[in-house]
């Protein structure tokens, strides 16, 4: 059965043609980014997410907000890359890949020191997209790899979204499933709400339930109580950061599902692409963890939902240690926690 | 310090009266329980919620429904009071107090059985009060009890609201906090929001600041995070029943709290008077757990948090094991889970 997901992003005539994701489930919307403040405003809302398509969307956008750019002369031109690729990186402190997808466009322009406006911008537009293409493919080969851990039947559970409406695919946590309903499998995924954003209700419950397959929406804290009664066989989430012992920075909820599934034998996967990968930082201390606007837990749903100036712990992300990880899954195979360091170039 | 707490229920000129705790935090309303449907709407919709508060509302809630009846033939009122009670009890499956107030009500009448419809309603009147003024007595009780576990510049983390919002006093988990701050001791409260129904941020984060003390309002399933980063010394949770092993069920969420704690070394304190306790249940498997509405998940604050028609998963309650508990606050002492037949009668 051939599966049909949807696309984040995408280039679009000029601009980085994004899902709006603030308006499902309830609306389904696309919008064009054509200027840098454009792609700040999308990221920084939120309506283009998860640590792939996040790198997608500031490689396309950095590329088409220098369009309008391209007839200063060149060293104002590059200064122009520079301060946007800089303004685009602040956006999102933790996604790895956002600075990643950053600097191999920034090298490029190393390269093409001499080269006219014009053929850097190509030069950029097609390492923009050769990023794009990348990560559609290392999602099919993270696919691949999780698929062998995987069996028809299987109950998933998973936290936030890490599907096709994170990437430039179909997705890391999300691409096995996916690959296991192609071939026929029934698969079971328990999908975490996720709050305070609710990446899991609205949009992982979304785009699997719109490519037919077997979702239900759970409660966060409903998924230890799960585990012990709902005869879940694994859980898989994604990664916005693994650092070099292992230790995993992912959407804010993810250390406590290692815990309970720790505690319950279930096997805790993690499913990221190498460019996740950050061997600049030793352990998860390191990692620099970001802090969300108070409102999204005081009112985030238009409607008052804590008291006005109530004092809120509002981190985006948490640090999942090493040894609490049985296994990640890159486009490169599956490695223990302390194996990743092999894939250090 | 003189500490000043809601008054969640209590008897107001023949009706019941109860703050409207679904308003709650960004109004504040009173209404009167006058009708038995009333009295089940008012429950059935967390109007009135916690398990004491809820014993409580049952009680003076069949006494107050009664009333219309008194003219009726002795065994016509009998009667009614009989089918009143059976359809206040079965607003909530969970809740142990609930059973617990009707049954001692309907004691009440099997011990009075010649007397006079206005003799029974007095008796009734006269017990629905005590259990509110023992209830109140008792809150107290857990907190002196609860007090010795505390310190100054402690820092506790609780789920749900277990408060003078959820009891006919000043609560049973918040109970041992609200002595602390009438002693003048710092101690910082971390709430969970508690999805669905954000009972932490909306009710616990509201009493609390409202008293003057020092809350701070963090999702489910950051409390994991919460005790690895911000030094929490206890988890103090509720409980809605507590079985003869010592098992306990409470607000979804807390078996993975409990979890969570003790991986972390954190002692997990479950407060709650010995009417939450249920002898006749062996163990933790036996009961009964109330599934809430799928609304509650989908479209729970007036807009859609996920696809219209996706399953969802929604046990209003958990069970944790006895020996994830580290000791039980009741209004007679502090027991190990195992310790609790001793207060068998």
């Amino acid at each position: 059965m051939a599966i049909e997901v949807p696309r984040a992003v995408r280039w679009h005539d000029g601009a980085v043609r994004i899902i709006d994701q603030t308006l499902l489930p309830g609306e389904y919307g696309e919008i064009d980014l054509v200027q840098v403040e454009d792609v700040v405003e999308a990221i920084r809302s939120l309506r283009v997410r998860g640590a792939p398509a996040i790198g997608i969307a500031a490689a396309l956008g950095l590329v088409a907000s220098l369009r309008p750019d391209l007839r200063l002369p060149p060293a104002e031109f590059r200064a122009r890359l520079l301060e946007y690729a800089q303004r685009i990186r602040e956006t999102r402190p933790t996604a790895a890949n956002l600075a990643w997808a950053l600097s191999r466009l920034l090298a490029i322009a190393e390269a093409k020191a001499s080269a006219s406006n014009e053929e850097l911008w190509d030069a950029l537009y097609r390492e923009a997209t050769a990023i794009h293409e990348e990560d559609r493919e290392m999602c099919r080969r993270i696919g691949e790899h999780g698929l062998k851990l995987l069996h028809d039947g299987a109950t998933v559970l998973t936290h936030c979204n890490t599907g096709a409406l994170a990437t430039g695919g179909i997705g890391t946590a999300l691409a096995p499933i996916y690959l296991a309903a192609e071939r026929g499998w029934h698969v079971r995924v328990l999908a975490t709400e996720t709050r305070p954003l609710l990446q899991g209700s609205r949009l992982t419950a979304w785009e699997l339930q719109r490519a037919g397959l077997d979702v239900t929406v759970l409660t966060d804290s409903a998924a230890a109580a799960a585990m012990d009664r709902l005869g879940v066989d694994l859980v898989m989430v994604g990664a916005d950061r693994v650092v070099a012992n292992g230790d995993v920075a992912n959407k804010i909820g993810t250390y406590g599902l290692a815990i309970a599934a720790r505690h319950h034998g279930i096997p805790f996967l993690v499913a990221a692409p190498s460019s996740s990968f950050d061997f600049s930082l030793a352990s998860g201390e390191e990692i620099s963890i970001e802090e969300r606007g108070a409102d999204e837990l005081r009112a985030g749903f238009g409607c008052q939902t804590a008291p006005d100036d109530v004092p809120v712990y509002s981190a985006a992300f948490d640090v999942t240690p090493a040894h609490l990880v049985d296994a990640i899954i890159t486009e490169k195979g599956i490695f223990k926690p302390h194996e990743i360091s092999r894939l250090r170039r």
